[in-house]
């Protein structure tokens, strides 16, 4: 997932991979032109889109896990902000309008350097529909979420925290981390 | 604060400015390997650390805002999650201990493509003292905050809403936007 540093973004000579002054981990530093390459974790924004008690998920037109569903959730780009990034990919891959309605769940996956961000939100109307990234799109109460179909850990563990709080008077917003 | 990207990292070819098939959004591609190189919002991770009604707060010993005051925050690295970076960074600036609690807030800021994850924290002891990024850590009471020389609007707002909290039965996990 995370890509190999072998030459300078900047000014396309080799690098080094060495520690720089006053800081602890290895990075790869251009020699020509000093420049320390910084690679972090990213972020991947989504949410639930709720109407009358059920949610949209979308199955999964492109590898990884082809044919697995998923809440709508994608790379967050520059520029934006994690609610801007969640309904916008709601919008790519299932061709839906969302309100972005609070914060529903923060969890790490180190293993990957991947970060969730997800919301509930609110579905505007009926008119969805798959995107380019889905094969289908459909909403559906909390006991028809194919359980087994789920395309990431990380998405079972939210639904499955999700379908709990839809027993609960007060939702919550949950965090942690998921194990590989 | 986004470093243009010229060569390509993973074969030094100097790298075109197109839209990949399938995407939206201008990316730096290389006419070369066809590597595309994805640039994403970086994640600051940090946390509020308490001691018996008051918080930890370090003032920088480097620029930005050099002087200013803050609560432990940094930059969140590959292979660890956002409750491990956030104590990494307390115990970078502050050489101070603290067990993550809870999610506290969530904050985009697209004016420079980062995204503030801040955590409530119990400070484990009083052994605790300037890193080298911080000039003076000090323990004080939420009455005390020096509101005019924080260092960045998000410690201002975050350290604001906190203030707030504390005068509140029930703490919530805010989230949102920071504008420029």
């Amino acid at each position: 997932m995370i890509p190999s540093i072998n030459f300078c973004s900047e000014c396309g000579n080799s690098v080094e991979q060495k520690i720089p002054d006053g800081e602890t981990l290895l990075r790869a530093v251009c020699p020509n032109c000093q420049t320390i390459h910084y690679q972090n974790p990213k972020i991947v924004a989504g949410c639930i889109p709720e109407w009358k008690g059920k949610i949209l998920l979308c199955r999964r037109a492109i590898e990884p896990r082809l044919g697995f569903w998923t809440f709508p959730a994608g790379f967050m780009e520059l520029g934006e902000s994690t609610e801007e990034a969640a309904a916008r990919e709601t919008h790519e891959e299932a061709n839906a309008r969302v309100e972005i309605q609070s914060l529903y769940a923060l969890f790490s996956l180190p293993y990957v350097s991947q970060v969730y961000v997800v919301y509930r939100a609110l579905l505007q109307d009926l008119d969805y529909g798959p995107g380019e990234e889905s094969l289908e799109v459909q909403l559906m109460p909390i006991k028809a979420i194919p359980w087994d179909q789920l395309a990431f850990p990380v998405i079972r563990e939210t639904l499955h925290r999700y379908a709990e709080d839809t027993q609960r008077p007060q939702v919550q917003t949950h965090f942690g981390l998921i194990p590989k």
